[in-house]
């Protein structure tokens, strides 16, 4: 069966991935450069996608006008905070239905049944596209284009932990997944990703081999 | 109240964008390079927001895989044919739901609140995403989002003749509009665009402007 992967370069995606391969799903990811402010996330994309030998393709997804702060040089990376009553600068317009929607183009010019999705809604920044509402509207979306085409995003209901957890028995190599926001020599340790992240490794009782 | 139209260059998008106007909304165009075998369609779109001294952007598409008979330089352009049995080649995988993808991340980045679509689902090519239930899926996908945006197709339910009727009223440039699926000098009159162009025109009894 093949499936199309949204591959980020970081560390639910991955685990995404390897969980699909894991199932026997014949897997095409799709990294997006979307102006991310450093290049790291897609060059550690592209090296999980050559380490799981699986096929890839980068989508160029140059738009004219605001990304926010993951995009616009001139906003700053918010730090992480609890029970934040608004969307943080981080939150990218239409981001995931805009690459779900490419997801949709590449599926149906491939004949792929599936498309697999990273997203999680228990350790996440709040963004309203990563939770199971959206998912569903989406595959009922799919559904009116009477497409064969599902989402699947088996890390929806995980916490960070669990999901770490799960990679781990699938042999996610983990210390080429990037999470932080900042594209500095090493992850920063202070936005959302990078406190998820941590928060992850420690639920899993293990260390972050990427900081190793 | 600011919109944001799908602005394509052909009759039906440019009778949107007057329709928005003439409801007094404060436009913002899109309009796509996906590739497309002639650049014309593009030129019209752009002569059209002008006309119209509206704002646009053009957002380039550069999709890495296949899109159809409309991009694709190996594919031919079919002749119209009534009553389908299976879509032509010139559907493009997944077309409006990216388009309108784009447009929801351009809304959602000027808080706009509505984005004017000008499918029509009584003489078109079959395409499962210019019927009613794609625009109320997409607008259950918004939801979803908490956006306060819909999407707006005014012209779902016209006839081309209907269609024709109405932007004549609210004074379209038809002479600036550019249909034909082929990118030759005058439209070849083959395609299904031209066919349901010169439909539109009967009905309306009427002879195309742009064919003066």
């Amino acid at each position: 069966m093949k499936s199309v992967i949204l591959l980020s370069g970081g560390l639910d995606s991955a685990t995404c991935l390897y969980y699909a391969l894991s199932k026997k799903h014949h897997c095409f990811c799709l990294i997006f450069n979307y102006g991310q402010k450093h290049k790291k996330e897609i060059k550690k994309a592209v090296a999980i996608a050559k380490t799981a030998r699986v096929e890839y393709k980068i989508v160029n997804l140059a738009l004219p006008w605001g990304l926010g702060a993951l995009a616009d040089k001139s906003k700053t990376i918010p730090a992480f905070k609890e029970n934040r009553k608004h969307l943080p600068s981080t939150y990218v317009p239409g981001r995931n239905t805009l690459f779900l929607s490419f997801a949709l183009s590449f599926a149906e010019s491939i004949k792929a049944n599936n498309i697999f999705i990273g997203a999680n809604s228990i350790d996440f920044s709040g963004y309203p596209d990563c939770r199971p509402q959206f998912i569903n509207a989406y595959n009922n979306l799919l559904r009116c284009l009477n497409l064969k085409i599902k989402v699947l995003a088996p890390l929806l209901h995980l916490t960070k932990g669990q999901i770490i957890k799960l990679g781990l028995k699938l042999k996610v190599p983990y210390h080429l997944t990037w999470s932080c926001y900042r594209g500095l020599a090493a992850p920063c340790g202070k936005c959302d990703s990078c406190k998820l992240r941590a928060k992850g490794f420690r639920e899993a009782d293990l260390s972050d081999p990427a900081l190793r």
